[in-house]
């Protein structure tokens, strides 16, 4: 292969809540990380994160020499890139900033490491125009909390190659993650748009005065959440149909697709219905910081994680089946 | 509070999978169980679905005197609920049938008893009109595996009473669910509605070839899927605004709504959709038989739960929290 796959120094740009995961991700596994972010306080903000997610990887097992102090925050852009073996790019959401760091960060980078970016909203074909070596180049979308959660998305624009994409594949599963190759350039790529197909109907059911936030929530996690957990909708619904099986199911249950339960366009984001979604939230946060909230969902995932793993192996399977 | 809660016997009208599902939970929870079914075969097929769903009942602990054995299958509706405490029916979505059946149901029923019905897609005002003291008919709609998840849609139709739906929560929680009170009557009540915009996007992406049935599952299963089996989409979106929290969230993900990310119709259910859907989840099933995977699921969940509980317990949290 004639990317770097055996990586030894990740570079992470830019520190918010996903750039942050991804350090802590990276140093859980032993790595040297070095990280860049010109925001004011950026590397007081990173170390605070990564603090409060430790206990959790030291939970999960940190990998041998792995430490907090083999973080780097260094302050340019060819620092932070010139001597690493995988980057990953966590910058805001915008296609000039992106066409801009992009540019300069493969110019600087080793032509044969391997770049990724943590983009959902944004396309590779597009950000990565004026990329040296583009054929190195992909999406690798990860969720929140990305130091736990196992999923992320690859995905190729038109100048990157098939060794890429399989390079990506090895070096997100050496980080402990379960990489999921999106074969089409498509907006919103597969899980964003599940998500956001989900969001967009709750804050309707918001705006409508039909149920609070907390009750939205509590529709899911007493519910198809569970299932969710390891089952997904299709191989969920094959059961649902009985001995009968998904052919009956769709026979039987796909009609009420067109019934008009759902709304379609997304609702106006006004001030009253941001104000219900920030009190309601902040109602089903009560007296607990951010942090504390951060902890209690970092334990449940590291017990939710070790239970399909644990059920998974007694039916002989692995966690990646 | 003028309706029975303190239930012995539990009628079941209709034996599907939701049907069966709640004659497992019922039974065991100690219940003494009568149920009803006018299609060919469907007492075999009742107690073959019990039996392959009390291993994991078994697991999870049975209440005392609790035993297959105290279901008795009868031939007329009468029989079935004259002398239950509760009566839950879940017989096919179809709004005269119900009509009918509830015409009966009621007028053979205790008066201080309280009906349930398991409808996902018909409102109680319509398929009660013809009940008698249709004060004391609610809908408790349930979620597949019905003996394992815990969450119940209670939702009231014009004539139900307030002290009916308390007293379906009672019953309810009785049996070890978790009520959730959808206090305006809208179709699809709320988790179906957020359910059904997820699977219409899931469809979109099979017929659009951008993914097969297992990568979508995948998609789910590996990142967010693992968050709801304990936090909802509105409080995990609080933790992603970092400390800046939810109002920063909106501001910052708010207009990525307008993105025409999503479809907004359904998807014609063509052959070819529906065959390529079938075939996927054949191929996600493999070798397993529907059984093999039901338990598979079972054992899973199970251990999801005690996951979810304990984690909580250790935060001082009760599992309905």
């Amino acid at each position: 292969m004639p990317f770097i796959t055996d990586i030894k120094t990740f570079a992470a740009l830019g520190s918010g809540v996903i750039g942050s995961g991804w350090v802590a991700r990276a140093l859980a596994h032993g790595l040297d990380v070095i990280a860049w972010d010109p925001a004011p306080g950026a590397e007081t903000a990173l170390r605070k994160r990564i603090t409060n997610a430790w206990p959790a990887l030291q939970k999960q097992g940190l990998a041998p020499g792995a430490s907090q102090d083999r973080l780097r925050f260094v302050s340019t852009i060819e620092e932070c890139v010139r001597g690493a073996d995988f980057i990953q790019e966590s910058a805001p959401e915008r296609l000039d900033l992106k066409l801009d760091l992009h540019a300069k960060i493969s110019a600087a980078a080793k032509p044969d490491a391997i770049i990724g970016s943590s983009t959902s909203g944004l396309l590779p074909s597009e950000f990565y125009e004026s990329a040296t070596h583009p054929e190195r180049c992909v999406v690798g979308h990860p969720f929140n909390p990305v130091y736990l959660l196992p999923l992320v998305e690859i995905v190729g624009g038109r100048n990157t190659s098939a060794e890429a994409i399989e390079a990506a594949k090895v070096i997100y599963t050496s980080l402990g993650m379960r990489p999921l190759h999106v074969r089409k350039e498509v907006p919103g790529f597969i899980a964003d748009r599940l998500l956001e197909a989900l969001w967009r109907e709750a804050l309707h059911l918001v705006n409508d005065g039909v149920a609070s936030t907390g009750e939205i929530d509590d529709a899911i996690r007493f519910g198809a959440g569970l299932r969710w957990s390891f089952m997904g909708t299709f191989l969920t619904y094959t059961l649902a149909g009985g001995d009968a099986g998904m052919r009956h199911f769709m026979a039987q249950f796909g009609p009420a697709l067109k019934l008009p339960w759902t709304y379609l366009p997304a609702p106006e984001l006004t001030e009253k219905l941001i104000d219900d979604v920030v009190e309601g939230t902040a109602e089903q946060l009560g007296e607990r910081s951010i942090a504390a909230l951060e902890r209690y969902r970092d334990d449940t995932l590291l017990a939710v994680l070790d239970a399909v793993k644990s059920s998974k192996a007694s039916h002989g399977m692995a966690f990646g089946d």
